[in-house]
């Protein structure tokens, strides 16, 4: 299969600062389009392919799963996209298109597995998939996304993981008019949950560890912001909630967030991967037939709903625009949650 | 407030036998209807609650929550019932009626607490009231059931409390022809989960722990078994079941089973109120969207339709009559599961 060259942003082994590369991109295939990135959204999945703290990454590694761009090429198939076009592309390059799971629009849940945007097998090339940290990418034009053109292009960027990742649950537990939503966490995915779930029209709250973010969350959009750790402003809440958008992205107690939900409320976990600790508590569920539930990003349908909806709301991500030189930094800073709310980064600058 | 006195059982004290012993019922108010007990199943509550295991317990203690009996007489402002008629009293005699849950048909999940048939709060006559162990009872009458008259009366009993335990949750996570349902355990509430998920169109698979609860599981509806401890068996089950009820009453690891669920599943906690022990994996949760959750009993107007439901398909429990006099010899029983499903107590006996 025919490629061609383009730079990139490149880990080379676990303990390797990013750093340019060149990597081949194959031509584009009758159901591909060829996309100039444009601007790159930094996840925290990023950085933790990067350094392989989940194992199994594939090295070179290229992160990058937050990106938007132009169509520079459409293959003679693709009737969705012309030439200039803007384009986005999330977590999601490939699935199987057959399954249960891809039958009903929901690609993330490929029983099959999908392929990831970067560290997932490359069915054209062989290897391993690379990610947007590049100048160009090649994508089957099924799983591109059309991008609203009266948005902030570097601000959607981060649309295209942790939008999301906090649209499709609060779109399947049916968050619209009336429901009381709280959210988890404010980091890229927790602001990006406030603002979403306000603009479906839901009252919003933030639980926070420290009353430094009250402002701030307000500006995002939340109604009311509870200090988690004073136990009067909890009990203040308890039983509130329909639906609980839980960002965090280490080991901690949800217990006390079990209890504010509402009757036959849910909490929805999408950023702890592990073992509940301390142990999950059945009581409250059972008295109260409440949720504790997952969820990961969201299939190429809702994720393009979700893009119109913020364009039809101008709803974009919080950002911080760097260069691409710039990566190992952001890394370090993200890492100390020091970013508001999300780095993007800015193509241009490879 | 005039009462008059029946004869029940009664514990009184932790450690005693149940005995005979009289207690006093409330004259019929124009609300209520007085209500000659026929038959009265054996919920493992009441064995928890006669010997004060989870706390709380208020002596005397007459249990009883699966009440099938006749109206005696009718309060002057009941229409409901009337003389003559079949009625049934499940675990809940009265709630407040006017805040959110029970303005949704949801009583089991009062927010004031529900008033339970025995061991709750007396409203009328102070001090608690007392079940179903006795010959007559005096109910809120929008708080008792009417009986199909088409079904073996004793074998109705146990749907008051193990049917509509079951039945909730079914309802409530949307099983009907084509699910796929699992049910953990096979006692009182698993045989109903059997019965129940069957007569609503699912396909109704098993878990056991050992292969010799098969042939039962297959005579009561189960179209598969599946052997928990056999690696292989839970193998071939891995992404099924859109809904799986768990009726098991001690802390067990749920985690095979949470394997087990389809993308969107959910396991329904209703027989274990604890913690979580081991420890509750999120990974399989977040990457299928899989739910894990709790529901205690239903609410009047479910149970109304689970009754009408059982009369139509035919259902009732699997039972074996015992006399009042043998339920402490019952509750022994009970303790090393050896009962096929459920006790009922013949209150002719008393
Ligand atoms: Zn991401
Ligand atoms: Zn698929
Ligand atoms: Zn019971
Ligand atoms: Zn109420």
């Amino acid at each position: 299969m025919s490629t061609f060259t383009v730079k990139a942003f490149a880990a080379e082994s676990t303990t390797a600062d990013l750093k340019e590369m060149n990597i081949e991109r194959r031509d584009t295939t009758p159901n591909d389009v060829e996309i100039e990135i444009l601007y790159c959204g930094v996840c925290h999945s990023d950085l933790h392919t990067a350094r392989n703290d989940w194992g199994g990454t594939m090295y070179p590694a290229v992160p990058g799963h937050e990106i938007v761009g132009r169509i520079t090429k459409v293959g003679s198939d693709v009737s969705k996209f012309k030439v200039g076009d803007l384009a986005g592309v999330g977590c999601i390059v490939d699935s199987c298109g057959h399954c249960d799971s891809c039958k009903q629009d929901l690609e993330q849940y490929c029983l099959n597995g999908f392929t990831g945007t970067y560290n997932g097998k490359d069915k054209h090339l062989g290897g391993h998939t690379f990610g947007g940290y590049s100048q160009k990418v090649v994508v089957d034009a099924n799983h591109v996304l059309k991008v609203p053109e009266n948005l902030d292009l570097a601000a959607v960027a981060p649309l295209l993981c942790a939008g999301i990742t906090t649209w499709s649950p609060l779109k399947h537990w049916n968050v619209g008019p009336g429901s009381k939503v709280a959210v988890v966490g404010l980091g890229g995915l927790g602001h990006m949950a406030i603002k979403l779930a306000k603009g479906l029209g839901a009252e919003v709250t933030l639980f926070s560890r420290t009353p430094g973010k009250t402002e701030d969350a307000k500006q995002l959009g939340a109604d009311h912001v509870v200090i988690s750790t004073d136990d009067t402003q909890m009990d203040s809440v308890k039983g509130k909630f329909d639906v609980i958008i839980d960002t965090v992205p280490y080991v901690h107690d949800v217990n006390p967030y079990v209890t504010t939900l509402n009757i036959s409320g849910t909490l929805v976990l999408v950023g702890y991967l592990g073992g509940l600790e301390p142990i999950l508590n059945t009581v409250p569920m059972i008295l109260g037939r409440k949720s504790v539930a997952g969820s990961v990003i969201g299939g190429i349908a809702e994720t393009q709903e979700m893009l119109d909806f913020c364009g039809e709301h101008n709803i974009v991500s919080e950002i911080e625009m760097i260069n691409m030189q710039d990566i190992n930094g952001a890394y370090e800073r993200m890492l100390k949650s020091d970013v508001r709310y999300r780095f993007v980064i800015d193509m241009k600058s490879l």
